[in-house]
């Protein structure tokens, strides 16, 4: 149930005392081979990370061999000083592992502005290197955690091949991209180029559509590692396919962890002109702090709901829109219909189900509800 | 300070019995001339209340002689028994003071989707025409309280004619209008076309730029009512810097009195290459539920104003952004620089101050901390 669970694979999780918890905070999670295609998105925030920066130059010719991460500081916006400290976390990455630091994907997170002591995270990658085992992605999961409360992994399994999957992230997790790393590892033989559409495909879905808290971070990178161990080439749509789950049930994972959250969302818009419509809709309802703070108060405050899709470009007719909360239809046509005291919102899962009668597309959009824990964990996240 | 400040206007507030406190919850301005211009700004939410679909018919000739308000009632989403109600409310209005009901603004605020009880609030509207009076704007200005802790009024006095002005609104404050009900009144003699482009002017820079969290409401109105019954005409310049500095102030009230809210923070963006860019910052970063949760916590975390700044289309470069807290520049160049602890945010006012360095021009943009209260109100509003 890891990124090792897949052939050809190392990992490892160390503590090099970034964090001031004294817990692991650097992992490693090593290709060996025989292949080394990847692909990888980044956040789409055009305030980045050194590490980001980094990264999406390692990147770009499809190969990489290994991906070093560290908690306990983003290094964004730390200087020049901050790129160094990147730059020389790859290089001896790439001593230990005999190969290029061009193939080394690095990862951060933690506090915005804070630099990493240099020093502490060499040693680290060292400890990390030594570290390397065929059943290190545990490890590896629980060293990349901050403000998450539970390690986030899956595997799925395809015919003789598999893909493995860690995440992190609690909070912060926004639109193209939540604000997480992600590490996905298989043995299947896929082409960078076949890598990076499928992908694409995936996190289109799962990631991208998971809107916590409306806040875009500066660090998020998901890279996925062939090995090609299994010599099993899958059909691009099974793989894909395959993908996607592992995708999804990682993103749910990190929905389930948000900070401080009572209740996870799904807003399900139906019948809209356009699947892009259907995505802005469930977007400006997963953004609204009013609707997020209801549901907190196991309120099925529909108006709050219509008032958000009002606020989006998308085609409807205010005078005709149909919302079911836990299913049931508290609004049709505009108009108070079901007796809202029927909704039971005692549950952690919620279901918001929105009707546009204007198309036949649809999406879903997940998000938490707005609490006083919330509110709590971010006023006091960095004193 | 109130609406009859200005020569010309009779105002009464009295209870109908809509709210649950018993509190006065119908309000009426009336127009006493000699002449009736008027304009109006309402909502920009698709999804409107039904006493904004009959206000923007009525304001359209330029002429409104009384505006009707309730609180205790959104009349949103309640189908066309709701709109009824609205219609019936200004026939009344009319028949009372011997003028159309197409001359007549009907404002309702409080809960989505619940119908005012028709009887009740005509009964509040003769009963509020009987209580006209010519100091009546300070009862009016307390009977369209929802969740506002005090009544917001303001009057700005001009060579020979004054401007006076009511307003309700704390919590659902955002773009393109604040949630909130406006009436203003003036004695000067103003042509509605030239009373048209001072609001707009006027609004642009006051409540357009209050976004307190995020939701944007379904009943926004703004009504500017002129009189005429000091006999003067004011240059409009002079009227739109005085229409401006009413405006502002009642924009100020409302942010003061936000839901729940600890903080008053100010964004202030510098030399960006438009106007717009730096409302598009501000406004980013008003709506970080991250960065305004910090502010709560009495952190200046400047990594989440960069955050939001990278959200945005403005022109800047990642790499050379300055950002003060309370005049503490903690982030030149984009790297740290003063010391995060000289931040002092103790007080209600907090400044955020971000330099694009990307041109001339600036704009601030008004919000409010993210608080357990502010949770706390809205989970628990309908309940």
């Amino acid at each position: 149930m890891s990124v090792t669970t897949p052939a050809g694979f190392t990992a490892s999780g160390v503590a090099a005392g970034l964090k001031s918890s004294g817990g692991d905070d650097v992992a490693l999670v090593v290709n060996q081979g025989p292949t080394f295609d990847s692909a990888s998105v980044f956040t789409a925030n055009r305030c980045q990370a050194n590490p980001v920066l980094w990264s999406k130059e390692v990147v770009k010719d499809g190969v990489v061999r290994a991906v070093v991460l560290n908690s306990g500081g983003a290094n964004c916006y730390t200087g020049p000083e901050g790129f160094q400290t990147t730059h020389a976390v790859a290089e001896r990455v790439g001593e230990h592992l005999g190969i290029g630091a061009v193939d080394v994907v690095v990862c951060s997170t933690g506090l915005i502005g804070l630099t990493n002591p240099r020093d502490k995270v060499l040693a680290g990658v060292d400890a990390a290197a030594a570290a390397l085992a065929a059943d290190g992605g545990d490890a590896a999961a629980h060293a990349i955690m901050t403000t998450d409360s539970v390690s986030k992994q899956a595997v799925v399994e395809g015919a003789g091949w598999s893909i493995g999957g860690m995440a992190k992230g609690a909070g912060m997790l926004a639109p193209a991209l939540a604000t997480m790393l992600v590490v996905i590892t298989t043995d299947a033989v896929v082409p960078a180029a076949d890598l990076d559409q499928a992908l694409r495909a995936a996190t289109r879905v799962s990631f991208d559509r998971l809107d916590s808290d409306g806040c875009m971070s500066t660090n998020d990178t998901v890279t996925v590692m062939a090995s090609g161990a299994s010599g099993i080439t899958p059909a691009l749509p099974d793989f894909t396919e395959a993908l996607t789950q592992l995708c999804t049930d990682l993103a749910m994972q990190l929905l389930r962890d948000a900070e401080g959250s009572d209740h996870d969302i799904a807003i399900t818009t139906l019948n809209a002109a356009s699947e892009d419509d259907a995505v802005e809709v469930g977007r400006s309802v997963a953004r609204s702090n009013l609707f997020k703070a209801a549901v907190f108060g196991k309120d099925p405050n529909w108006g709050r709901v219509l008032a958000s899709i009002g606020t989006t470009s998308a085609a409807f007719d205010p005078a005709d829109l149909d919302v079911a909360i836990n299913g049931v239809w508290v609004c049709r046509r505009s108009t108070p219909d079901e007796d809202p005291t029927l909704v039971d919102l005692e549950a952690r899962e919620v279901s918001v189900t929105i009707d546009l009668k204007s198309g036949s597309e649809r999406a879903t959009v997940w998000t938490n509800d707005l609490t006083h824990a919330y509110v709590h964990e971010n006023s006091a996240y960095s004193s």
